[in-house]
């Protein structure tokens, strides 16, 4: 089964928002096995809209449209659904009883543009919006589903796993894909593709390779695609752990783990406690570790020392180690990681001090020098990176190669300890 | 001028990566009055490569392909490119140079995958990548401009930026587009609408005006389009202060500014500095804010106090208050925010505690209750919220509203003052 997904509205063509949406569905719809063809984004154009129906009416069996249904947005989309569907729009009372008990929950009073939302095609299936006021409509034509929904990302995801998906499985599907992902950290692209080229080129075809490279990392993803589930798995599980055998150090975490996961999983196994310091990252190390679930299980929490002054009086760093070394020094980090250790009574810390940039950088220490701690039990162990990029990718460098550093750090503690 | 976008790679289609890479182009493209037809996202695959160009070689006057270039991919890519401008591949010194001196200055030996990005199409403009190993390429085809560039990101950007936008510059453009972004808070979209709706159906024909709704806030976009860019631009600007009486307290910025930058504004004009006392949030404040380049010029630093401990031995909020209260009440966000003013030495502060899910809610406390307290000059303020959404839902809210409770804080103390 081959879907298409479609993004109706001018805000993603003039990148006023990213198209998280996509995403959201490729990776969902990949998990019931079914390919995504295409994505286009288009205009609130009603010619426009018309032209990536029909052409989506060839290539897909499944059209996901999202985009142009709130209160406020002209309603092309519904017309040009209308039109494509030969119908026209009826009052519903239900998804207005709907709009009006959600809308009252919130204290707001229903408006004409509220009421309009009951408008629908007389001849789709309305899918109930759970989270907003605009509804799902279901058509089908010519062997092809068409969806449409709202481009607000969580009402489109209530739709989707509410009421799209029960209704796909129910139709059955049938080739399988798996997807393994193996995230590595620590070799660029291509001195990874050397040390892993003959593992490669034994892979057996029914299994696709792909490098996926980001900040610091390549996660490689292995896609097997066949008829029978439990075969491709068992040949990504044997082909996952002989490349194991090749990248052992590189290798943190699988799919959708992230450093702040695979840390929290190792200190709440040996019951130890985590506190950071922060300068150049500016809370990010903090936000990172606790946007996953459960971190307060292991994380006891962090100093944003953006000032000299906060480095001294929360984290005791000795002024005259500030004076004479800089705050973006050696001394400083491993001060600050020591500090944290004492003042947040963790078992191991994490500290940053650099230049994030765009200003603040000497010939000697440029934009983009940093300066990571570790410590914990073992001590304190420190390093100098230099970025030299933009502020944003400095805070992304920073933060990664701390987490990355903490996790080696922690492993080489957990083997001596033995 | 018409442009589409294409991007090629499974990752976008199974939802792997985010197309960030099409909102940047579609953003600057449009600040050189070049409108964005189409976005399509294709697969890794020869015929559909080739279909996608034949496409958008109909519909754009330039063509804009990312992705499907890195020293690892099968270079499908290159070989589409050869055979729909029907030219071969040949080696470029120069490209080879480049790369062999970029990756020696990252102590990388140049590998056979390296040394095969210096082969390119015989009759492109070959485009220089001072961010990378991959060229960009850059054909004309029956008057459509095709240009070809890796998908990293800073890649693409470095390419764009040095490459693709002198030379569409040099090409002169026609038409004028000027938007302007009008950043609101505290309305939903449809009281919102009702309120402008008179200022709105007055807007001449020229000015198009897009509804923009994201967590806590609604961005308004006006769009004006003809031949003279200053007559657009006061015109928008006529409007903008009409719109800015009907809704005063709800506007906060405009364009590309956040709560962030609209605070440190406020705090170095009057020579004040802010520091945070994060519960729930995690750091996402202090990240928040620390994101904008020059921040250390009014923010002091933060706690993330995840820990009660923390609470108390950073922030000396007494354990007697959190034992009879609970750490998500009034009295310990009030607390928190006092004790940050105190340990931080700063003018204003912000707290925040709640429980931002999935777990640890109860029924009197469900997940996404929250306290957050600012405090200043003026005193300490605080109320609670009950956002009820998931994890990230809830960070992202409690951080967008905590910034404007400060917002509105600081007016009113500057009133006050006045």
């Amino acid at each position: 089964m081959k879907a298409e997904l479609i993004t109706i509205g001018d805000e993603i063509l003039i990148g006023q928002i990213v198209d998280t949406n996509s995403a959201w569905m490729g990776q969902q719809l990949n998990l019931l096995g079914i390919e995504v063809y295409q994505v286009t984004s288009v205009h609130d154009n009603h010619d426009h809209i018309l032209k990536a129906f029909a052409e989506a009416e060839q290539n897909a069996d499944l059209v996901l449209i999202t985009g142009g249904l709130g209160p406020t947005k002209d309603d092309i989309t519904k017309k040009s659904l209308c039109e494509y569907f030969e119908t026209e729009l009826v009052f519903n009372p239900e998804v207005f009883e709907h709009v009006r008990s959600l809308l009252s929950s919130r204290s707001v009073v229903v408006n004409q543009l509220n009421s309009d939302q009951a408008l629908l095609p007389a001849n789709c299936t309305v899918l109930h919006n759970s989270a907003g006021t605009a509804s799902g409509m279901w058509f089908e034509c010519n062997n092809t589903i068409f969806v449409s929904m709202p481009g607000v990302p969580f009402e489109m995801e209530a739709i989707m796993t509410e009421e799209v998906f029960p209704r796909l499985i129910q139709l059955g599907i049938t080739q399988s894909i798996v997807h393994k992902t193996v995230l590595t950290i620590g070799l660029p692209e291509s001195m990874l593709a050397e040390k892993i080229e003959k593992w490669e080129s034994g892979l057996p075809d029914f299994i696709k390779l792909a490098y996926l490279p980001s900040p610091m990392m390549v996660r490689l993803r292995l896609s097997a695609y066949g008829t029978d589930k439990s075969v491709l798995e068992a040949e990504i599980d044997r082909q996952v752990k002989d490349l194991l055998l090749l990248i052992p150090e590189n290798v943190f975490g699988f799919d959708d783990e992230n450093l702040g996961m695979v840390i929290g999983r190792m200190l709440v196994k040996s019951s130890k406690t985590l506190s950071v310091a922060e300068s150049c990252t500016g809370g990010n190390i903090s936000h990172f570790i606790t946007s996953n679930a459960g971190s307060s299980a292991y994380f006891k929490g962090g100093v944003v020392a953006y000032s000299n002054e906060i480095k001294n009086s929360l984290l005791e760093v000795p002024d005259d180690i500030i004076e004479t070394y800089g705050a973006v020094s050696q001394q400083v980090a491993e001060a600050m990681a020591l500090g944290a250790l004492k003042a947040l009574k963790s078992d191991y810390s994490i500290a940053t001090t650099g230049i994030a940039g765009p200003d603040g950088g000497t010939d000697e220490k440029p934009v983009g020098t940093v300066w990571i701690a570790v410590a914990g039990p073992a001590g304190v162990k420190s390093k100098e990176y230099n970025f030299r990029h933009n502020r944003e990718r400095n805070i992304i460098r920073t933060t990664q190669t701390a987490l990355n550093m903490l996790r080696t750090f922690i492993i080489k503690d957990n083997i001596q300890t033995q």
